[in-house]
């Protein structure tokens, strides 16, 4: 990690890598299911005193080329002017990672019933954090 | 990405490649600048409408081991019994990304000045977002 501190001093572009530590796994009506990787459910303990949490999650249907797109329209509509992507929440960006409050409703294990998620079924969970 | 996407149907454990778009450049009275870099400026494009944004950014000095902790003293403190890194904000997780509610103070170009940003200085930016 010294390179990478050294490299961030030198305030370069980085490269890092993340993996999922889960994944959006089902909807039911009105909730979604968060299944958390067996190697991580040990971090879900005392989860559920938590009402409400923090999804990251990974855009994995955006295509790789749309991580280069820098403004697009507010809300796909083309009669709105051109945001920069930082301005937008639009899944085009060049880190795809959608963030999300969620009502957490119970924890069964290594899965997660919440309320809120708006992220696609399959949409590999980056981390989860109490509100 | 079909096979990011298919794997994602298998619920795997995915792999994903971020870079920083920007890093945390000084710390002012107060206030915290974020550069971002030339590449990515022009995502910028009306974030000056926004008065509180969420940055996303990398603990950098997060030794590469610690992402394999799940379990941490609450702050620190080692008389507080164990939780789940999930259970908490701190940096030691899987993906150690940070995530913290800024009040926007001005933006000068590629520059922004915030306030409320409790990263390092050098942290790798790795996202923006409006509140």
């Amino acid at each position: 990690m010294a390179s990478l501190e050294a490299k961030a001093a030198r305030k370069e572009k980085l490269r890092m890598e993340i993996y999922s530590v889960g994944v959006v796994s089902s909807f039911g009506d009105n909730t979604q299911k968060i299944k958390v990787f067996p190697d991580f459910s040990p971090g879900l303990k005392g989860i559920e005193n938590s009402q409400h949490l923090w999804i990251l999650y990974w855009f994995h249907q955006l295509p790789e080329e749309k991580r280069k797109v820098m403004e697009v329209h507010p809300h796909g509509n083309s009669r709105e002017p051109k945001k920069g992507v930082f301005a937008t929440r639009s899944p085009a960006r060049p880190n795809p990672i959608g963030l999300t409050k969620v009502q957490l409703v119970r924890r069964e294990d290594n899965i997660l019933t919440v309320k809120g998620l708006d992220a696609l079924i399959d949409s590999p969970v980056l981390d989860i954090k109490p509100f």
